[in-house]
């Protein structure tokens, strides 16, 4: 079951557009940045306490978070919790009848498995299921 | 400056509704439940390692979440750092340019004091400051 947060994704146009305002304003400092090709985004990771934030920014106009920023602008994109044998874990949801993103664990950043329950079984919350990498 | 996360504020039209979701689902639990009178809503305390979800209800019509439910729907409505005095942070936000929803602290859940910085200076994200109650 949920572990922790393991982060709050923002969608950003481009990291270093708004690096200025998280690390000179708030304070906080972008401590790595990844390319996920497989998932058309380039992350910047921001530790805060137990949890982080990401800021993604996609790489190409056809990555679904294209879509969100050309619908929303910037904004928070989904949150994320940390889970034991997410296998298992999306097994025990579709019996109960949720609805999954996708039927197999994908590839996220750090090379963890996510995969995300759709918005209309949460009420509106896109929400992540990660199991870190070993 | 920023300790950590306070909490993740995720906008329902009715915390009854969704408690099933976060409970028998997620298998997290509702601690607590909270009428904020001066704020217009309704909020349910869901903690999670060092940081909480908390889920909030709109009481009246003229409630701002109401708004943003009418909008969007139910979702992630804002995300909260915690602060040390943070009316020190007012000033210094409000020095470097960052506009604020206002120009005091007002009162959040469990009697803290929150400020929001507006989305406008944020690209996107609504964050509010909260000064944990001694």
């Amino acid at each position: 079951m949920i572990k922790k947060i393991s982060h709050i994704a923002i969608a950003v146009k481009n990291i270093e557009e708004v690096r200025n305002f998280y690390e000179e304003i708030l304070g906080l400092r972008i401590e790595k940045i990844e390319e996920i090709p497989e998932r058309k985004v380039k992350v910047a990771f921001i530790p805060i306490g137990e949890t982080r934030i990401e800021l993604v920014e996609p790489m190409s106009d056809d990555s679904p978070v294209k879509k969100f920023l050309e619908e929303r602008g910037g904004g928070i994109h989904h949150i994320s919790f940390e889970v034991k044998e997410i296998e298992k874990e999306i097994i025990r949801l579709k019996e109960k009848g949720i609805r999954l993103t996708s039927e197999k664990p994908e590839r996220g950043a750090e090379g963890n498995l996510v995969c995300f329950i759709h918005p209309k079984s949460t009420y509106g919350v896109l929400i992540e299921l990660n199991e870190k990498r070993e």
